[in-house]
């Protein structure tokens, strides 16, 4: 096969964005498709094509300007992907893989086959199944729809009936109901495998969640080697079984010292972003190369210890950032703020991991404070 | 002053493209004026404005849609950026920094007032005067045009009366004519200034030059301690001396153990490339965050060591690069290949100097040779 040297990227977010930075130093073409002109990759790069993620024919048409089509964000129709492969077009990670990324029953189904560490779960259909499933649970439940969830969208955590019942109707999918665990740690491996089955890793990253969100990561992730370990395996293990081309995001929950699954993603993820500062190669440039057919990038650590924030909106309407620390990597993306909307992230590098999420965590309150030194 | 949150940069070449990158990053937005639709920014940026950089009316119009200018390249036109200052416009790193760091002869004539180390200089105005001039330094001469030289363009080295007498009759502007030098090292300092007087400085790079243009460059320099102090001392006080906002990059001969100034650039440099890699903050951040006037950020090496090597195009036409090395930070440009010119770099980390220049060597070899693997 010719090395495809366009690149068709599936939506118009941030991710878009530093995808599209990571492709312009490699020397590939990008392109995107955007739901509108006012998504960030769309406002800033010329000739964006706009149309319906989800449309087969918005998506035929788009992939006929390009030699490859990848994705920045999940909300992905892989009926029509599958169709679109049939007729030839090259799609990265593949819409099988997309098909079980975006899919928590699929990859339920998957883990449970291949005897990988779970949650107790039951899958529900309805909202009676669901209130019974999560009375099974004595100290309680977490309910995530299948598809259509992130960002802790889609999840309810310890909800009575009534909730359950009024959430239930607007749930398409099936539901997986799962006991409340007391969490010790998260993390998550970012993974990236290339079209010839090559796959490289990334260091695992601690992630400490706000409100269904990550807010915190870094690394090391101060876990011990025998979970780093599992992690990295189970990570490939479930690369190799999706056949996903590009970057995995697998996260994981610890619970009572053993490593539990929660969920994937089959595109950069949030809990990647660290590794613009931490690796040699990031994920985003790895994705690209994987994407593209390029050998991939050295994903080992390039700095001792690195922490990365996320900047949260928490009011509507535009704000301007204050003091842009002196002593961090700023990354905004240029979102008009909402409450909840991520709009960026900070990232600081240390000799020690605890001082690096010190300096994040200060970095980001001089931000959020405002007044602007001149 | 409200913080300029719109910055116009003059020129649509590849520093342009690092600075826009740097600046989205920050929360800026970002307006280029190029010359023709082509320039590698205005290709891939929406809302390009196509103007002459060196004409008052476009320069006035282009400035009237941004908060600020600034600069990819140094074929300005001062006195029409003086007369904008008059009218309100703000440019930076200045009018009356640009008069001086875009002219050789001024360069000159300041450096020696405040008694810095200068290689012995005859400025002549015609071409009987320059052979008189390089006669007199009997191990050969060099003669550099005071303005409009980039790259090792307007500049003659060890030429016989005759090639003089050629190359003369084009040259508009003085020439300085300065006795070939036994070189035994070239480094380079970075520096970024902010409007309210702050500086950081880079740690000192040393240069490799190749037909002029400098093809390697490496940190740590090797230097001895007392040569980079002196290199740094001397920067600064260049800085205060034309009052520059941004980068300055002052580039140096070492000739008999002696430091001497070479020449300096009010921009980022291709000899801060490396900073991408090597230090905390890059010096496209530096420079977008001290136009737009925000906290300088740290400059400290954030790895041990790094090696930039630049990829200069060999033959005309398109030819696309081989191999993308996977343990070197790769930097294409996007320009179509001529020979002789810069079409990108790329920038090796390592925990030893001559490991990252070796690594860097080999992926550069590895990208022209060609053929992908896929």
């Amino acid at each position: 096969m010719k090395t495809p040297s366009t690149v068709g990227i599936v939506g118009g977010g941030q991710l878009a964005v530093m995808m599209i930075e990571a492709a312009r130093r490699l020397g590939l073409e990008t392109r995107i498709l955007a739901s509108s002109p006012d998504e960030v990759a769309a406002r800033r790069w010329s000739d964006p094509e706009l149309g319906d993620a989800r449309d087969l024919d918005d998506l035929r048409r788009f992939a006929s300007t390009c030699d490859v089509i990848t994705f920045d964000h999940e909300l992905v129709n892989s009926f029509a992907l599958a169709i679109l492969e049939d007729e030839g077009v090259i799609v990265r990670p593949g819409a099988s893989a997309l098909a079980v990324a975006t899919d928590k029953h699929r990859q339920l189904l998957l883990f449970s086959e291949r005897k990988l560490p779970l949650p107790e779960t039951v899958i529900v259909h309805d909202a009676d199944e669901a209130i019974e499933a999560a009375r099974t649970f004595t100290d309680g439940a977490v309910l995530k729809a299948a598809t259509g969830g992130y960002d802790g969208r889609g999840v309810l955590l310890h909800p009575d009936d009534e909730t359950i019942r009024k959430w239930y109707p607007v749930r398409r999918t099936p539901v997986l109901v799962q006991p409340l665990l007391a969490i010790d740690a998260e993390c998550a491996v970012q993974l990236v495998r290339a079209p010839n089955g090559q796959i490289v890793t990334y260091p695992v990253v601690r992630t400490v969640q706000a409100n269904g969100m990550c807010s915190v990561v870094h690394v090391p992730s101060g876990l011990s080697r025998e979970i780093e370990e599992d992690a990295v395996s189970i990570a490939c293990l479930i690369a190799e079984a999706i056949g996903v081309i590009g970057v995995l995001a697998v996260e994981f929950f610890i619970s009572g010292g053993r490593l539990l699954l929660n969920e994937i993603a089959a595109r950069p993820h949030n809990s990647g972003h660290i590794t613009l500062e931490s690796s040699r190669t990031s994920q985003f440039e790895n994705h690209m190369r994987a994407v593209a057919g390029h050998p991939l990038g050295a994903t080992d650590l390039s700095v001792p210890a690195a922490a990365m924030i996320n900047i949260v909106g928490t009011c509507d309407g535009p704000h301007s950032f204050g003091i842009l620390p002196p002593d961090v990597a700023v990354h905004l993306y240029g979102k008009a703020p909402r409450p909840g909307r991520k709009l960026g992230h900070i990232t600081a590098v240390d000799s020690d991991v605890d001082r690096a999420i010190e300096r994040a965590t200060v970095g980001l309150e001089l931000m959020m404070k405002g007044e602007v030194v001149s």
